[in-house]
């Protein structure tokens, strides 16, 4: 499987080679049987070639394409597009698509597709962009099959029969009153299996799950993986259809934002280019504002530092052991940190289980941070002072090490795990309360810790 | 929408007090509009009612509700199961979620079961059973609607709407030739739209996308996505179609995938239980293992500064920037590889890019490197030695802190995204590259740096 994949240089080097032969039809032929999704990925490397590939296709597949292309491939072949090509193209966009599109492109090219798109669909993507980013109402699509509940079986299936080819979806139908308002629904599955003369009102399904069009797209899509369906039902205020969102965007929507959450917990500023596509400067904006915030935190801790200047320079020795110390500490806080907050995403966790979260990590600090120690007592002891004879690792010193460990992974998991929860209490994304932002706060409770033990234990 | 999450609360109470009050019927009428999904979510805090509430629900319901259970949760109910009902259950599900359900059973419970299902579903549950976890033949069904190339349309509607209640998907229909090898596909769409008497051969789509068994599954759900189909036949290697995996599985899939990298990214062996249901045993030896590598590591770089007492003892002011310096380091570092990790796990970046890849960060690195070591030069000379009147911070320790600022970033940027394209190349999982690992590699490195520019420029 995945063929296209597999062989995508000897693939490159084939149309380039019918390229140069100007063997079109060989070309045509060797395109044909692959999914759009494949070609789309192919023209990223073809350049100045995709206004002919794109020719090449029959109308369906090459609007199909057009779909999976990044938006600047989209916008470069709208501009090599005649009125005329541009229109025929926008006539086989589903309407989601085509907003989606709309949504990326600048203003001119933007009036260029509304000016050529059908009265129909104009309306219906002014409609869908009037919606929030990120809504269920801009990610919908109004192209779905209605029915009514005094409909028969046979009337229904020959009302799909007659709009079904324009629609996104007919596996799930949905029942209207007369005032658009949404009573049951149906798959087309149930009606197959029933018998002709059935009333739709009464095979319906009618406990329904719908979505406001102002609903986060991110909890739309969690819904619909949820409960297993194909698409789910979108209401307006008044509980009126507007649209349907189905499961193949709640995947895309899925992994947007799992990436989006994934950036935030390693200190990036979402973006949703793909990462080869996003220009230095792009990549250094969505990086750098974290960076500085953090490296000045962690400047505190370097104050720490300078304020037991002293004490270190009393008993070097600890000096070589703050890294250890402030490494472990940071793995600990990101382990909880990240566990939360994924648990939170997955909706696994609430903030009602804040005390719950807290015991657990609370027991499992003390186990990590004993067998840390333990260890690290044997290796102090054992490698430090034995095998390589440092006399300044005492057994007191020993103890300071190992006594700051305990204590720093029983306060990092505590961090770690009860930050995220606090930041989604008071309506924070918890995903910026991982690592990198643990990891500082945690380095400054380490060290003050340290000397703590170091001055009650040393002496210092 | 989600009600059932929102008042979860007073849901409880009101199952609790229908309890109380042996309200059986109400408590069954409360139930009966609800998802299976959220009834098995009101499950976990059920308890020991939670035979009582199942044996009120109608047999389908019952058997949706118990699909969603979690483990331990479904063994208890089997426990309390008469023999009869068990097969009731049984006789409801489908069968990639009985293979499912059997797979986390111990061995008493899964003969039990074997015994209780019918011939034909046991043969196939240990079909499934046979294929290696996470790969496409265990979360494939064999539950799939399959036509002959010879049918006409009408012949093929008669057999979907007798065979039908059975299959787990109708929407897509597989063709098959005498030996079973797949020929093609239709769509449900298609089979309502063509004529009575045209032929399968005629309107099937004859470019396939399928999978073998053995694929792994993560690849078999991103296709599903890549594709937006909602199932992808599943062949053995013999080309014989032996099931399909439906779009739900995937996303369930690649939900469980993602929890998984994240894990990894933060130094956690992956487990697939929610956290609340993991004990604190099973959680410990998820993340001890990680810890007490990093923490041996992270005390060579001990020994970095404990090789360097010297010059620190001369220059006491340099520990103080030890913290930013390392902490700097390892945040540009797990950006670079966050990224790299995600890229790769999307399929955007291939090892193929690795010197693309390398050459972006370079220059994202330089910027970020020389804005890091501005800014901190400027903190450096205006707040910490004008402010507070530190007159340890001349310039030449500024240099020494921003040189080593800059290094540290290019060399963090060029490890982090390195490093888990190599992984990668060597067929290591990439996401174990990621933050903790990078930033004990990233530390050593930047207080090599620092100690080189501290005696280069401070003469120590």
């Amino acid at each position: 499987m995945f063929e296209a994949q597999a062989h995508r240089a000897e693939l490159l080097e084939k149309i380039e080679d019918f390229f140069n032969r100007k063997r079109y039809a060989e070309l045509r032929d060797l395109l044909l049987p692959m999914e759009a999704a494949d070609i789309a990925s192919l023209c990223a490397d073809l350049d100045e070639k995709v206004p002919v590939v794109f020719r090449l296709l029959p109308k369906e597949l090459a609007a199909e394409v057009f779909v999976e292309l990044d938006s600047d491939e989209q916008e470069l072949l709208i501009h090599s597009f005649s009125n005329a090509e541009l229109k025929e193209v926008l006539d086989e966009l589903y309407l989601d698509d085509a907003a989606d599109i709309v949504e990326e492109m600048p203003a001119g090219v933007v009036k260029r597709i509304l000016r050529h798109c059908d009265p129909e669909m104009r309306k219906s993507i002014n409609e869908i962009l009037k919606y929030p980013e990120d809504s269920a109402g801009s990610i919908m699509t109004t192209e779905f099959v209605d029915l009514k509940a005094t409909m028969t079986v046979e009337d229904a299936l020959k009302r799909i029969r007659r709009t079904g080819p324009d629609k996104e979806t007919i596996n799930i139908c949905y029942v209207i009153d007369e005032r658009r308002h949404l009573i049951g629904l149906l798959t087309i599955r149930t009606l197959l299996l029933a018998e002709e003369d059935d009333v739709i009102g009464d095979i319906m399904e009618r406990n329904l799950i719908a979505v406001q069009t102002l609903d986060d797209q991110e909890a739309v899509a969690r819904a619909l993986g949820k409960y297993d369906f194909l698409a789910l039902p979108v209401v307006d205020k008044e509980d009126r259809l507007v649209g349907i969102v189905t499961v193949d965007d709640a995947i895309d929507v899925l992994q947007e934002e799992v990436t989006e959450d994934i950036e935030k917990m390693a200190a990036i500023l979402p973006s949703d280019k793909p990462y080869l596509k996003t220009s230095t400067l792009e990549t250094y904006k969505a990086r750098i504002p974290w960076l500085l915030l953090l490296m000045i935190s962690a400047t505190f801790t370097g104050q720490i530092i300078a304020s037991f200047e002293s004490a270190l320079a009393a008993a070097t020795i600890l000096t070589a052991y703050i890294p250890m110390l402030m490494d472990s500490g940071g793995n600990c806080g990101s382990q909880a940190s990240v566990t939360v907050i994924r648990g939170l995403s997955l909706g696994e966790i609430t903030f009602a289980d804040f005390f719950r979260v807290l015991w657990k990590e609370l027991r499992v600090a003390m186990v990590c941070g004993v067998t840390l120690a333990a260890a690290n007592f044997a290796k102090l002891m054992l490698v430090d002072r034995l095998l390589f004879g440092n006399t300044m690792v005492t057994a007191p010193v020993a103890a300071v090490i190992c006594g700051t460990l305990v204590c720093t992974v029983l306060c990092a998991k505590l961090v770690g795990s009860s930050l995220p929860l606090l930041a989604k209490r008071i309506g924070f994304d918890p995903a910026v309360m991982a690592s990198p932002f643990i990891t500082t706060i945690v380095d400054a409770i380490s060290l003050l810790i340290y000397f703590q033990f170091a001055s009650a234990i040393l002496g210092l």
